[in-house]
């Protein structure tokens, strides 16, 4: 019997964003990760883009796993279905990207922007969104190639796919 | 839409034991947490007892988060099927903890022996399982409370939903 | 220009112990451990055996290096002199042991319980004091060799000197 | 008798850096933390600003704090004097910010800018050098304050003094 393994999709992202539309669209991102049959994997919080890609990819029978920082549930989305308390804090970030097949940066702060460094430092493949031009060339500055860029969910899914 | 989040149960054994029948029982138990209805989580590596109960709850149907040292899934159990790659070595031992409701010690070696130390210090449910009279007690002298003990896959289970 | 980098020596015990006597003895080792020269490092906190060594360290001129569990120093004993702040909790119980050159197991707990499980799992060099028959049977048990025991300050610190 | 615990100053810079004027500058400035009475803390690797930074605190007869990625010595700067091993790679950039009281972030780099974005965001002070325009906006547009920049040892150390 083989085991058919779900690809795990990363969603990083704010827990404070200033923006709603970042949230509409992580949500959507979290459906699409669903209904393409993958796994979604984010830093587990009720805030901000953890919260509505969780949301997204729950209402679509997704399976949501959540690395948290701290040892409680109380902080947890309650769209998660698969917990991991660390209890390291922001040590937890570099369990995300190395546990992520693919990882989605949307939208930026200060949190995601130390995921999205260790990402790229780590060979993972990655797609950004909702990141302005200024950001991107900053990343694009300190990687060895071209990061991808889009803010429309079926180029978004169409590179993850291609990236698998 | 509330969210039924399965219970995590974790089983925690040595990676390199001298007794075979140890394996079967770790695959017996893993195959009654799926058929219960709850994930199981070990530390997700293809050795003795992470593998074997992994194995269990795999062909039972269930789900199988495996909580890795490493940063490369080639150690992994294939049985795994939700990875979570730590790059963080026995520290992982600490989240194992963390993230199982329940944690079933399963057999008693190094690493093992430090993960139930963890589970009673930070008050996680605990079932000894395979483990001899000289182990328990050093754990009974640790603990503020009588530790439950059982070599029955019925009792071990029943005592896991009483304690749920 | 070389470096003679100072020998670290960890003592792992409990936070709180119920024997004076225990406190005293890691007093002493702390002491002895400076005057040889030698750096000491503990899990930091303002507590038990931990606090007692890096007191006996730091009057006797030492070098204490506390690692802490958690993010802030006021937990911390008043004599390390090095603080590492990790904010991870019990996974700092690893770094304990993959710093130290040598590991003191002084008293038992649960944290110190997987302390020395680590320690013995990681091939560290290690001492046992303040430690039952039933204790150390229970280690010797999961060792491929034969602990070393003593209650002694002098026979502990000729088996660090030989250990080194 | 009170413990006049010197401060702790990291000094985060890239491992492989292109510019040989960025490991004299880092030299320069560990050179000036030991001359202040500061222990320095870095990434504690052979490499880069690392390496660089621990050679001129150490041979002003400085202490050098080195909080390193993996388990073995061998990847270690020779400068450094208290070698904290993790074992936990990328992960240890969250305990070098924990640690330190200032945080110099000295050049940039992809393990750089995951430290410099930890730092802000856990409100450590920090202070920029070796940082291009565009970097330094970066960080600003993610801070609610604005961040110190200089390239001269002198403001650097200066400003350290004010925000200690």
């Amino acid at each position: 019997m083989s085991n058919p393994r779900k690809p795990i999709i990363g969603i990083m992202g704010p827990g404070e964003p200033d923006d709603e539309d970042l949230l509409f669209h992580a949500e959507e991102l979290g459906s699409r990760i669903a209904q393409n049959g993958w796994n979604l994997l984010t830093g587990g919080r009720k805030a901000g883009v953890m919260d509505a890609a969780s949301k997204g990819a729950y209402e679509s029978g997704g399976t949501v796993i959540g690395i948290l920082p701290g040892k409680k549930q109380s902080e947890m989305s309650e769209f998660v279905t698969i917990p991991v308390m660390t209890g390291m804090g922001s040590a937890r970030n570099f369990i995300n990207i190395l546990s992520a097949d693919v990882v989605i940066v949307c939208g930026m702060g200060l949190g995601t922007a130390s995921e999205a460094a260790l990402a790229i430092k780590h060979a993972k493949p990655v797609v950004l969104t909702y990141v302005s031009r200024d950001q991107l060339n900053f990343f694009n500055s300190l990687s060895s190639k071209k990061l991808f860029i889009s803010n429309k969910p079926d180029e978004i899914i169409r590179q993850v796919k291609y990236l698998l």
